[in-house]
């Protein structure tokens, strides 16, 4: 029996939905997706597509009282239903499963229905990683509430991640301190690493279990994998993704006392200085967490480097602040395409350019390869100029000893597919 | 004339002397060393070696109430004046120059004259790096009042990285907290790699602005730096010595939220909930700073998973936490290796073995190389066996691509070389 599923993706600043119909075993097929961009930077812009067709490309929806990612989720879900010529959802009670992207799944590793049990463990989490979940569970929340015929399911961007080699995955501090914390690396980005991976096996014609990839999934968020046998053996984010590589608005990896330093003499100070006296333990704890966590991890990156989060104008601007931001980023992917070769002994199928920047930015994509090509990888001019129209499309040069490849990853693609593919998620 | 210099070299748990007699221009003469060590594991264990004469090997001074860095340095002091065999230091005023190793050199680019300038320079560094530089500025404060006979001379570890390039030295923070905290990467055991750079050109008998290396100094602080065309291009630490390669007690490159947590949880808490009242701005973040950067620096790495801080012992023992240590140790060395052969383009006349761990530990030399064979490095497990007796060693395999060596390197002597060969300095 066919069932229709929703894939909600809470970004920072993006609320995306897309709908699938599933039969269970089989690949899902999209129906619709929409999306509310903009959240920070207000108005907020809707797109919507169904049926093949674009109903909204970026409608300005600033009369829509859009403040939070619930908000923009509920203008969704009220259009889907309301939607006269889009019959799949004519009431919620139509929506079988709700699948939510969950940034930070601790020890998860695999997707979860959640029931009571879940939501507090989910809650838990998102005491650790306030910055990441707390949308997501916002959701959550309000699908648990107001739309009771639904199984919410829960995919973690972490899950990918569980097979990173405890010699990988420990950091070398206290092991009671790591213990009680849950201090180790987790790694995110798992739901597109995991799309990656089985596309480009696909691909290559290979197992995805004999498949080794460097893979760069590279967005406003930016990371790196070294997948291993089709599985994950190391990535550039740790504890939380603030770690590895800069994004738009974070730092990436920095000295860890240049966090306490970022936060200590620019907020920290000033605020004990004008309200010691109310200080509680835990509302301290709470604002140095969310100060610092902010600094690092919304004020950073390219944007502080050059006032836009657009990469495409950062590698195409020749003004030397575009310029570092520029270099820096390549630098950094090098890095981690270097070590990552060397931790796979230098058995890669292929060096993979995925995300937004990853698939757009050709500029970029040149640049890092050419800085590899002491590694044996090379892009053909021409290939890497094309529109990249395939799931996986080659950019390799003819002769190079390893491929270099993108692919167009698909993050709620891939979270209807655990809920369609798995009995338990989906009867 | 031939002048008397102290190089003056004080770790977290050591110090040590060397005396060399040197003219202007020529390469300084050693003439003693002595160490004390164990400073924060009474007893502490006096060395003294002098005119090729070895006085005492590991002589328990628990009686002498040394307690600190400077308490070792006087009594050190007061030896090599007083003992009647070493006539070279018969009176204080036979010291010319006392030159002080200062890990965190801040802007400083080459060795300084501590006049009151520069000293106070110093004491604002020292805020910054209290953990790394308040031994070493106790010393010369101590040398400036009671050897006033002597120039003090401070070289820096940070000293040789200044040739970071701007891409890789810069953190994408915003520009304005950066700058006014000048929170970049400096990097350290910068004294140590002048010295394996000269020595290294000198055994390929090429010129040191010929010379493009990988050099590791592994010690109880573990460091990688890229030299290109005989300068620092990249090194692991950061702005401070806590970023990169895990050390005997440090933990190294951790997600920098794991640095609050790791505080934040086990002391910050329970401070603020026992002594809130009591709380000033600065002691406030003077305490934070200290028990954040003392469980990173000082309570984590390899002795925080196995107990020990003798890499021999780990590197040498079958049990799992001993292995993993290891494996630890051997992941992020090769991570930076991979890097750094990728920043270099491939161009790297030799992998650079340094600093105890590095001199005395084949396992580690011989498993890191295997590591790296795919980037064509490779030991010969003969030479890898031998004793590492001259300042320069071939460990490579014949046929390997790449060069694989040991250095032993010699901080006191490239600190009192620093003295000899400048002109301003020396006279």
């Amino acid at each position: 029996m066919s069932k229709i599923i929703l894939s909600i993706n809470a970004g920072s600043s993006s609320v995306k939905i897309s709908v699938y119909s599933a039969t269970q075993g089989d690949p899902p097929k999209e129906l619709a997706e929409t999306q509310i961009d903009g959240l920070t930077s207000p108005p907020a812009q809707l797109k919507y597509r169904r049926n093949g067709q674009t109903i909204y490309k970026d409608k300005s929806i600033d009369d829509a009282k859009i403040h939070s990612q619930n908000d923009a989720f509920t203008y969704m879900l009220e259009q889907l239903i309301s939607d006269p010529d889009f019959a799949a959802i004519a009431k919620k009670e139509d929506i079988s499963i709700a699948c939510h992207r969950v940034v930070h799944g601790g020890d998860y590793d695999s997707p979860k229905i959640i029931d009571k049990d879940c939501y507090h463990r989910l809650e838990a989490l998102t005491d650790l990683a306030p910055l990441h979940n707390a949308s997501a569970l916002e959701i959550i929340s309000f699908c648990i509430r107001d739309l009771p015929a639904t199984r919410n399911v829960a995919v973690f961007d972490s899950q990918f991640h569980q097979s990173l080699p405890e010699h990988i995955r420990t950091y070398p501090i206290d092991l009671e301190i790591a213990r009680k914390n849950g201090l180790r690396k987790y790694g995110f980005h798992g739901i597109s690493y995991s799309f990656v991976t089985r596309s480009v096996a696909e691909f290559l014609g290979k197992e995805v279990k004999d498949t080794s990839l460097i893979v760069l999934h590279l967005g406003s968020g930016a990371s790196a994998c070294a997948v291993k046998g089709g599985k994950s053996w190391d990535t550039s984010m740790g504890l939380t993704p603030l770690a590895g590589l800069p994004g738009a608005t974070r730092s990436g990896s920095v000295d860890p006392s240049a966090k306490f330093r970022t936060d200590g003499l620019d907020s920290l100070v000033f605020h004990y200085a004008s309200d010691v006296g109310k200080l509680s333990p835990s509302s301290t704890k709470e604002l140095h967490i969310s100060r610092a966590e902010e600094i690092l991890n919304k004020e950073s990156g390219w944007k502080s480097l050059t006032g836009t989060t657009n990469f495409g104008t950062i590698a195409s601007s020749p003004k030397p602040e575009m310029k570092l931001a520029f270099d820096i980023m390549v630098d950094r992917i090098c890095h981690y395409i270097g070590s990552y070769y060397v931790s796979l002994h230098g058995k890669v199928d292929a060096l993979v350019f995925a995300g937004g920047i990853g698939e757009k930015s050709e500029v970029l994509r040149k640049r890092v390869v050419e800085d590899c090509a002491c590694l044996g990888f090379a892009v053909d001019g021409e290939l890497n100029g094309r529109k990249i129209e395939d799931v996986v499309q080659d950019i390799g040069a003819q002769g190079a000893s390893h491929r270099t490849l993108v692919c167009q990853t698909d993050e709620q693609f891939e979270m209807a597919r655990y809920c369609a593919v798995d009995k338990e998620l989906f009867n």
